[in-house]
């Protein structure tokens, strides 16, 4: 198979691996925290506001691991520079 | 086999595996999350209001990275850019 | 083997597989709230429809894990636009 | 070997596996659930009603995570439409 | 190889593998509520009858997802439709 | 390899294989279920004869679970309709 | 390699496998069971006769499922039946 | 490679296979009931002879797993019917 | 294939699974480290400040890692000094 | 290669990992033994005999599991039947 | 292909996976440790400098593994010592 | 590649492996035996004297599982049997 | 591919593999320790020298295992034996 | 390939593995012995001399598990008898 197809199959496949395994970890670390988040509101409902703020600073952090992974995975799907530079030369050559 | 049957066969995997995959750790997650919040509510059923939009708001940023995954899923089926630069290729050819 | 016939293969496979790995999580995460909604029911029976209410709706976001697997497989199988792509290829060739 | 006799082989071992797979999670999220619900029973007799209608509607939706993947390995087995498709097409060819 | 033979082969593994795999996620599930049903009925000897009949319910839904993966491994073997159609097209060829 | 060695081949080894796996998870559920029988008892030395029972009425549904296994693997050594079909199509070519 | 040899050498694989592997899950078992039953003597030594019964029952449902597999393994390696329908044709070829 | 060869590497790594994969469970499973007897004679100093004679009744049945282990192992090694039987027919080819 | 691609390929797959891989540690730490800071706070309302401190230092140092592999990741996609060693002969050439 | 070396490389992978994966098991269930028997004399001084004595008797039944991977793992290297008789037929051939 | 590519590419997919499996430990680690800390401000409020400071040398010290993993994956893409001796090699041959 | 360098490359490989995989087991064993010396000290100091001679014996029986690995390790580097019959066999062809 | 450029490419992987595993035990090591050594201090300020004495020894003693892996990785990178005789073999032939 | 490159790439590929998998288990059982170390000073402070001395004693012990495995790293790497003898065997040849 000629250099084109390969990179856009391996594009294809690491596109989806890298946000399927990526999503996995900050989903159960996002439910951890969340869960804990729970408990501790129900121990302590004057301190709602501190833990709410808390946690959602948190939440947030986990995301951005989510998003880094996105972000590489929207990156192979639609602004792939090898497969650019190889689309070029091909049209070049 | 030729290119565009290749991209055909590896879209379909990658598109199937990226969905089950990514909806294993949301699953858990929210599973926990909704589980802690059954205890949180019957400890503190005054607090019940706070908890359930915390329980909301975090369930929503948990399948948010589902979303993620389903959305690279979805673009692998119906908006591949791989298999339409190759369609264009081998009809312009 | 022809390129329709690897796409038939590889859609069935996924298809199965699909469903099959992605209801595990869900399935996992629905038994653990499960379970909880019914510890927090026999700890306080009073609140019976709340946790109920509570517990369905988080059932129901769990589900639509377990359906968003569900539609990719059934799209696989009954409306795969790859095969249907190489089909009419083959009809029209 | 020919397509046919692939698109059988496929369909066997996908049938097979994805009920196998997709029967493992349910199994033990209702282990769980049951457990669970015959611990709240002997806490709290007086709830057995609320609790045991709680218990089948919950088992209802696990079962149905474990009917998707049966329903998904019966179409492979006895409505595949790849395989209608290919016999078709070997029959009129 | 042939294709009947293939196919033999192929169902053998699949129905011995979709049985042994089956059974350990219900075999496990059983285990877990009959432990919690022994020990609620320490808790509890009043309620016997009542934890009885609960577990007897779920026991039988766990053992309907064994029964669905051994369903399908009996198909395989002695009713499977897709041995039946190379059978006779190798006869009747 | 001829067809004849090659179903010879893949029965064997699907034979021990389906028991072997197959006798896992109903062994460690019947140990939970026993272990957890012994603790009752040590508990309710009263209701020794209904915990009895009920572990006896579970530990058969468990074993059903490897007699199944058990079935299939004893149906693949001595009576596999694959192996007779084509012993019988050897005889009479 | 011819059939007999081929024959040979997946019935010592599987006679192997199938009780090393059938033995893992029933001796772990049997740990639990005794692990149990020892802390259920040194908490209720009156009941030392009743729960030696049980746990000598139990251990022989247990140790039943080790000898499937032994009965297999045996079976394989000295009556196998497909390594004497196998001799047989060789030498009455 | 020829049939005597074949035979006499598997069978060596079926042997080894088999008692070490073999030893692992029941090791495990002694060291339990071993534990948990020491934690029972510490209780209940007076019971010790009793729970001696039941931890060793335990022991020599979870002994046993690993002794049909190691038989299997030994007849793969020093009387195994398959080499036997290629050896008498390389000497009276 | 040539070597130009086959960097490219192996750089894409490289990039996501670095990505992908490295941020499930960093995920699972943190979303462990904000858990225990809202129960921490749900504890000690008072040192809230002393342990946001603490916790957002933390959160900083754990994020630290998955920006390594974030790193690393962009710089294969980006800046990688093979692919451009490799152009630049291929042009020079 | 030839038959003698063939069984010299499989006789030396067979003995390291037959003792390597045997000695896995046995090791931590006697540091399980031990650790509870230090518990046990730290809880029960008095008993200190006693425990000391089914300690050992227990370590020694886990130290035979060891045993036999290695008298099995020596016999594959200094006493390997299969090597002799190979041995014996290339000297003798 | 050829040694110059080949030593690319090896060095692309280690220094990728040596900081994603690196970067796995030390944040699970510095997760557990923050954790802990936290909870022990959380329980002696009064200790906080000390325990911050024996937390950040604890950090420091873990994160010095990570950064080994960092600096071998630096040292393969920009200073690779095996990469300069072929290109030297092939530019001066 | 010959029958020398065969037996030389697969004996490194076992010595490496034998021992890395047997000092995994018996150190984490040692580890846990130590722990819990350590426990049992500072609940009864007055017994450290019985403890230690208890945990040193110990300790000692774990070694050996790890001493077995390595002596057949250095076994295959200094004193391989199948190296030197293999060396003699051609040095005096 | 020639000697050289195998002996670097395996160079490369090995090194980057050494360092990475064995940064993951040490890591979760000192991460554990680290964690009791706060949870030791906010238990008995008092100790705090002692602990942390302690605590820097055993953290010294893990970290050496950590280096050990970079030490090898280090030799295999800037000092590797087989790389330097077989440059001095290319050179010197 | 020749036998001295495969001898080396072996051995290096050996020497790293088992370092790197040989220090996984005992900076684990460092971790937990140092752990538990810490929490016995903790609470027995006058225990201390005692404790650390049997701490250091454990540790000792442990390394040695790690050093065996850098000690046969080491032989691989600069003591290997194959590769000596094999570089004997060709410069003599």
């Amino acid at each position: 198979m000629d250099a084109i197809t390969l990179v856009a199959v391996v594009s294809i496949v690491t596109a989806g691996l890298t946000i399927a395994i990526g999503a996995l970890g900050p989903a159960l670390a996002q439910g951890r925290a969340i869960a804990q988040a729970l408990a501790a509101i129900a121990q302590q409902p004057d301190e709602a506001p501190t833990l709410s703020r808390t946690l959602f600073v948190g939440l947030a952090m986990i995301e951005s691991l989510a998003i880094y992974c996105f972000v590489v995975s929207m990156i192979l799907i639609f602004a792939n520079p090898f497969w650019n530079a190889l689309l070029q030369a091909a049209h070049g050559g």
